[in-house]
């Protein structure tokens, strides 16, 4: 990790917002969610700014109190494709959830969007928090949380097996002898476990970057574990620094305990910035966004997070309800924080939706100010790289053209692309095919 | 039908090819089937050629003898999306099967592409004829052929029912008010049948096109009787212009007797022309292409049709075996046709595998020879449209750039697009929400 080091950034694009009311803002298009154009500008401009990715995030369940972009958007496997074609360097990151999807699917379709875009996938893999999801998927129950993690457990295992059907010079193409491929180099996965069963092979050739980069959400414990498993990049959305470094520190160190390099997994907290000339200018930003919010909109918001729980049948300006374990089985990190800080922090129901709703970045201020902030977090490891959410229109615009300029003077940050791949940009290595590897070591080659 | 009717194209990207050899021949790139490039230029010289639609067709397993393009290929969803990006009026059509797939997924996944391509999606429902896909996916018994069917039906009418979730209207986006959509016009489908449960709403609005263009390819009785009660238009396989004029006439019967339009679902027939300045120049292009294919190869070909039958242990030269009722649970209608034909025509293995591996289509000659036969078919209503296979690399450059100026200086074909939506130029109307229709029609509205 010497003088070498340089962080990572990637941008989440969510049309119209991840929160309950930035579609209001004037220079939000109202159909950015189902724009392709949308999606295609961000996408450039965070290629212009040698990002490592976009990052398209997923759920499977609505209401009607959803918040706008969850209501009408694009499914990431569709999204990312058409991306790859429009962009050149710039990873595509994309959530699906194991809990409610076929993993011969899911890898074939991550590994045909590392082949479009040249060895740029990524996968954000996710177990659905939503309880609701089930009732889209058969209608049996949504499985438990430990259960949810056991399944993504092993369908990564499925996936990237499937991801080695063939090794990388399976494929001949010998015209004159008629020999397309060598079928010693062609692998059955014939994997039955505990909860699914696959035979393969996959009816695609890994690709230039070997498989799709694997990253993983999950704060919880399980989450954390699976990471520290099977992960490449870990996502996490730290509300301080010392929070972000606890977490680096105990991910990394499980890493290590599973013994993987920990330097070959990086770790992205998630920011939403809010650039000004002047912190002045930046401060009135939020206060711009923050007003875009009603109070009912807000309680649905935080609703969501308890299985849609209705928070509008309690007193606003009494203490936060006492609601005992529920929402453990959905977004569990998230709700724990949530009632922990209500409590310690004696807030009201009000306080703590409008909170949640327009949550409060400590990344406000002139670019020189969150460059110092990134250089913080990153010198100190608390991040190995950002995801920076674009809190309203034009915000990955500034950060692109003001930010960007200063990590680079200070040597933080790429002055362009190091190689044409994800893992190329991300420093991870390429796995090598799992059968390859087996030949190899029996025949005693180091 | 007056003179105003037209007849639409469409053309069949499968990279390295649909056959056995084709992959050998000297101008086509190894990598074809995984190559973006290619596939971009091959949709980019049919829009070129005002196609309606270019079409990505797909399997769920492969094994050891499986053709070179079906071994390492992009997954349809994928390279569609992507296509979507990079093409501005064609219409995008994949195969996607409803044995092996979740309704709430695939329902979004095309509405998806529907939004990503401006309203140009199309979904080719199949219901997965290799009876290995199963192995692929659980591993439980693949479900017998009329259970497909019926699995297929229940399926296209929860997708159909997920694709009304949203009204047209439904998304007011009023910023000032802070209302994004009217809850009167979000629907949930509430389905519970035989093989599916999903509750709804899907998370994504209708498209400008309503609801993405059905396509079906089924051509046994089940295939049939499915294409009539559903499909916006029909792909067939026929090998002569009788053949294809008792299916027309069958289909279009059928459709009727639904209560249906039968001038609202299309029937395309597949061709793969060979093209020549001179017939004798056709003639020695298709020779040159059945040369690339060994017997052992053809072999292997005929065998996939036949559940991976080995037909290496049958005598090359004597009659074609008598397999019985072996195949019918798999491509039933081809199966049944080899089958049938070999014992019309007294043929050997040899001649069996052969002409399997290399069709001999009628569509042979000079640019106006192919012209003349389109028109034939098309006047005698044997087609309504074509769906045109590249039987060799250049053989769309070719149709596009000499057969289709033919055909609109005839004013069979259109000089440009009529619409842009896939729906407007096929010439097939948008379905009306159902659930706005059934208020037009309790308010008394006719």
């Amino acid at each position: 990790m010497g003088n070498i080091r340089q962080l990572k950034l990637g941008t989440v694009i969510h049309g119209v917002g991840g929160s309950t009311s930035g579609w209001r803002h004037p220079d939000m298009p109202s159909d950015a969610s189902v724009n392709l154009e949308f999606y295609k500008q961000q996408a450039q401009k965070a290629e212009e700014g040698k990002f490592d990715f976009v990052f398209i995030a997923d759920g499977l369940f609505i209401n009607e109190k959803s918040i706008p972009h969850f209501l009408n958007r694009f499914e990431p496997i569709t999204i990312l494709s058409a991306l790859g074609a429009v962009t050149k360097r710039i990873g595509l990151v994309g959530t699906l959830s194991t809990s409610y999807s076929e993993p011969f699917t899911v890898a074939r379709q991550f590994a045909s969007i590392d082949h479009i875009s040249g060895g740029r996938a990524g996968w954000n893999v996710v177990t659905s928090p939503l309880e609701g999801s089930a009732l889209n998927f058969g209608g049996k129950a949504h499985p438990s949380h430990p259960d949810r993690y056991r399944i993504a457990e092993e369908y990564l295992e499925v996936a990237k097996g499937l991801w080695d059907s063939w090794e990388d010079d399976a494929f001949v193409c010998d015209k004159e002898s008629g020999v397309f491929f060598d079928p010693l180099k062609l692998h059955r996965l014939d994997h039955k476990g505990e909860f699914f069963s696959v035979q393969g092979p996959l009816n695609i050739a890994r690709s230039k970057q070997g498989q799709p980069v694997v990253f993983q959400a999950g704060s919880s414990d399980s989450g954390r574990s699976l990471a520290a498993k099977t992960a490449d990049a870990v996502f996490t959305g730290p509300e301080s620094i010392e929070e972000a470094k606890e977490f680096y520190k105990d991910v990394k160190q499980r890493i290590a305990q599973n013994g993987r390099n920990p330097e070959h997994t990086l770790i992205f907290p998630g920011i939403g910035t809010i650039i000004g000339r002047t912190q002045e200018e930046a401060e009135a930003k939020y206060q711009e966004i923050a007003s875009l919010v009603t109070i009912d909109k807000a309680l649905d918001h935080l609703g969501r997070f308890f299985e849609h729980h209705d928070f509008s049948q309690y007193p606003l300006d009494e203490a936060f309800p006492d609601l005992g374990d529920f929402g453990s089985n959905s977004f569990r990190s998230t709700t724990d924080r949530i009632k922990h800080r209500a409590k310690e922090h004696n807030l009201t129901l009000r306080q703590v939706a409008l909170q949640a709703a327009t949550p409060r970045s400590v990344f406000i201020g002139t670019p020189e100010r969150i460059a110092d902030l990134l250089q913080q977090w990153f010198e100190e490891e608390a991040a190995d790289g950002f995801i920076v959410g674009a809190a309203y229109p034009g915000a990955l615009d500034e950060f692109v053209d003001s930010v960007v300029p200063i990590l680079q003077a200070r040597g933080l940050y790429r002055d362009d692309y190091e190689a044409d791949t994800l893992r190329g940009n991300l420093g991870i290595p390429v796995p090598e095919n799992r059968y390859s590897a087996r030949k190899s070591a029996s025949a005693g080659v180091n």
